[in-house]
């Protein structure tokens, strides 16, 4: 450690928000270059070359093969498919000297798609599965919490392609089952759900989430264990559908300024569950108007995936203008029909909705589906919340946080169609590939292990991340049978295939503990002054904190054996 | 093979000009995503990754510890160094979406000397040398020869950091053994010779060139073996000083029409050598004249050096007429005192030269330096050639051609200046680091091992660097013994730890022969029904396409002795 490039240092920096990102630069792992983007100094290129390794094994045993594609990509492919306009300041973009458009690649779907169609042109060359693991790129607005939400961050990106559906649905499970077995072997807690595709598109996909406290990824679990989702791909249990006569007619009513939700509530006492709220989107050239009860909020992100790619926008100034509708009073009685109108399924459960009344300062009561307005088409709309019921078993839904680790694709010919990529089937016939996508976040996985592992004094890594596995402590530098002591035990274990280093710094005893806490070395072996004169090492598992004595020639040993039962 | 992703082509791409080009495409280890981009396919990469492993082994023997710096670097520190203006196009440069300008890195001591600075504050910490793999970026203007000039490439790039000259030489030469021990291993012929920095800048650097016909970066070699140079920083042996009395004197004399140094040559029957080149140049806001023999051209790199960072350009018409000077008539005598006047020592060689008289169509005779004109200084400028003399020995100078692989730096305090990087020294003072940096370039030594081993029928790799060892192939898929040899054989191969791969296509055995020869495996193993009934597997070493027989049951061991004894 005299020579090992680990500066440690005793404050974080002051915009490190998380333990995650405090630890690792504080324990000598990264430094931040600029927002979003970090040096990986030897002790954390350390581990994340231990979790590309766990990758790459799980990777090769399921049968893919390894890569390597361009970071900077050409921008005629992505236009092919949308994405670069869907990405738009999302991806880090430039000009070359000849000036064509670049992009930083965030995923590599518009090269691998064309790639096999030029090299996998037979039915015969498939079902093949190509990964790599290499730096991506978003130009992220708010890039924050060190490597978990980074503008430039490692990953293992895969991608199958197969001659038809079923093949792709195997090849998606292989992946499923190696991604379980990969995020196991980093000894993460997560928790495998289905998920919303963003930008990627296509299909059936699932997220696989480690969970944390300072997660911004929120997913929604049934107390009975029996749901699990993305909380933006998460959809309720809805009410049951409101039956029978008995509804009153429709009325309209003077609400002077009240254009939110919980003014009209007070103002004609009915709970905003019985108000509609109907909210306008610009999506393209379209208007889209969406209906939700008046105490739920729409899932934008869902409304955005039925468009995609068109991009969706709620109505501004000038669209409430060109349709000559009062912002805060839109009800869906008597809108255009050009004007789309989606309604989550809980409307159903209403029949007498109060809503706008299309005019300023007022509302309507007794609004009813059918009768009083019309709605195109239902769509799963509303956003969960905590103690939703389940659509499984009714029970009920609570939202964790995690940090999303890994998300798997089923892309269908999401790409293969627009890239014009098709395959020779046994018929001649040209048909697109069946294609899934599959990535893993490595750099994301170093913080997520942090958040999951860590406490006052510092990092305290499961084994198979640890930059190194042991330290050997000589407390007393100046003492030569201590050093001579501290030195074999660590030959000894270095020579059993241990990582283990020795700190032999001229600093006091306290700093190398605290630095021992504070990178987090699973096994500490301490030997001092007057371990030596009782012919004793001190031991200490740093993930929780118990104490051991062995005799100094057993010392190794014994750190082996903690090693060999630590998580 | 009948899984493996490694496409081979009977053609090469139409733009692929020079032979590792053309077979790094055609044996499936390479893919052109655009100009001076490419895909490393698996084959491609495993050879990327048996390099890669090399330079670690080597630069971690050195003490050099491994860290990885970002990809997209901030334009601040450029801008401090003055490389952002040097560097000019040929660097990517990008705006994200706070309008912060960005580059994506050629190489990194505008990143790694600040972190330096911050974490090394201390001449304890000192001396260290960090260094990473990554790929790194230069918008040529001319990408070509595939991974030889590539727009991405793959570097392994060093920095060292001392307390004083003496420490940074004694890095420097550690790297320089290590480079050395790094080349010899990838089974690279090479020159290592004293070289131009370039865009780098500093001192006393010398590059490693990979021998190749098709190479662009020529080198000086004396036949006596005591001297060589790359060309650009190549000083030949000027001629002796001309002495004594007996100079004619100046006159004018009338040169109609001849503005070139062969028109006046034919016109007064002097040879070039006796006529005095003087070519102005812009350097920033001076003006710069270059003399030298009329038979040389000026060294531009050596000149640009001379004013680095500063631009140098050829003056253009507009800089003629602000001197109000004739093109083709212009001559050192009377040049204003603003005009710096450069020499090249073999300028002294002459006493009556004949130059420009700086008036359209007429030139002088019998220009002595110090009586007709000045010389502010004399600079080694002229541009070695085949057949100049050796500054050791005389002996004559020959120019070969290579490849550059690796490129070595003494940067003294070129950058720790600029960029305010200082440690405190024992005495509490703040100093400036004393730097080295030292690059390999991984990608293109994949190039250079191809262009030094092949032959028409494909690549045949040096044993280090074969993306596998050796290739087993059944002749005949059909006969159930004939694979149940081979399997055999594979797998007591791959259990002996050889990296072999089974040939189990059902494809005829002659294009199994055609890709084991193109891929280039160095050894490869055939089974075949006639040698099963005879008991025996045929053996081929790749480079020397010797043959040989071995009983099917020392196939294997065969194969190992072969592989042991290839290059």
């Amino acid at each position: 450690m005299s020579r090992l490039f680990a500066p440690t240092l005793r404050e974080a920096p002051a915009e490190a928000e998380v333990a995650s990102h405090r630890l690792l630069v504080r324990a000598g792992l990264a430094r931040q270059l600029m927002a979003g983007v970090y040096t990986m100094l030897p002790l954390g290129l350390r581990t994340l070359r231990k979790i590309e390794a766990i990758v790459r094994d799980e990777m090769d045993a399921a049968g893919a093969q390894e890569l390597r594609m361009p970071i900077v990509v050409p921008s005629e492919p992505w236009k092919a498919t949308g994405r670069w306009e869907a990405y738009g300041d999302l991806m880090f973009k430039l000009v070359d000297r000849r000036e064509r458009e670049l992009g930083l690649g965030p995923t590599h779907e518009e090269v691998i798609t064309p790639l096999a169609a030029a090299d996998l042109p037979s039915y015969r060359d498939l079902p093949v599965n190509l990964y790599q693991v290499g730096w991506k790129y978003r130009d992220e607005l708010r890039p924050r919490f060190g490597l978990i939400r980074g503008r430039e961050f490692l990953m293992k990106d895969a991608y199958s392609f197969d001659r038809d559906e079923e093949g792709m649905r195997q090849s998606y499970r292989a992946m499923y089952e190696a991604y379980r077995r990969v995020f196991d072997r980093c000894g993460l807690e997560y928790v495998v759900v289905e998920a919303d595709p963003g930008q990627i598109g296509g299909g059936v996909n699932h997220e696989y989430m480690a969970l944390a406290e300072v997660g911004e990824d929120l997913f929604v679990r049934c107390e009975n264990d029996d749901y699990l989702a993305d909380v933006e791909a998460a959809t309720p249990a809805a009410p049951p559908t409101a039956e029978g006569p008995g509804v009153a007619a429709l009325e309209e009513v003077h609400t002077p300024g009240a254009a939110t939700i919980d003014a009209v509530s007070s103002l004609l006492g009915r709970p905003p569950s019985r108000m509609l709220k109907c909210m306008l989107y610009a999506a393209g050239e379209a208007d889209v108007a969406v209906l939700v009860p008046g105490d739920r909020e729409v899932n934008e992100e869902k409304l955005a995936r039925l468009y995609f790619p068109v991009p969706v926008s709620p109505f501004g100034e000038a669209d409430f203008a060109r349709r000559d509708l009062p912002p805060g009073y839109v009800g869906p009685q008597g809108l255009p029909a050009d004007v789309t109108v989606l309604a989550d399924p809980s409307v159903r459960a209403g029949r007498d909705w109060v809503a706008g009344a299309n005019r300023p300062d007022h509302h309507v009561t007794g609004a009813k589906q059918g009768r009083d307005f019309r709605v195109d088409r239902f769509e799963e709309l509303v956003r969960i919340r905590e103690g939703d019921r389940c659509p499984n078993d009714g029970g009920e839904l609570s939202i964790g946080r995690s940090i999303v680790v890994g998300h798997i694709y089923q892309l269908g010919t999401r790409y293969s169609e627009p890239l014009g990529a098709t395959f020779a089937d046994e018929d001649g016939t040209a048909r697109p590939y069946r294609m899934g996508s599959y990535g893993i976040g490595i750099s994301r996985i170093v913080a997520a292990a942090v958040e999951q592992h860590h406490d006052e004094a510092g990092i305290a890594w499961p084994r198979a991340l640890a930059p190194y596995e042991a330290v050997v402590v000589p407390t007393n530098m100046d003492v030569p049978r201590v050093v001579a002591a501290a030195e074999r035990i660590h030959g000894e274990l270095t020579g059993a295939g241990v990582e283990a280093v020795l700190d032999d710094r001229e600093v006091s005893a306290g700093v190398k503990f605290a630095d021992a806490d504070l990178i987090g070395f699973p096994v500490q072996v301490t030997v001092g002054r007057r371990g030596i004169e009782e012919g004793v090492a001190d031991l200490k598992v740093r993930a929780t904190g118990e104490r051991f004595r062995a005799p100094l020639e057993g010392a190794a040993r014994a750190a082996r054996d903690l090693l060999a039962a630590a998580p």
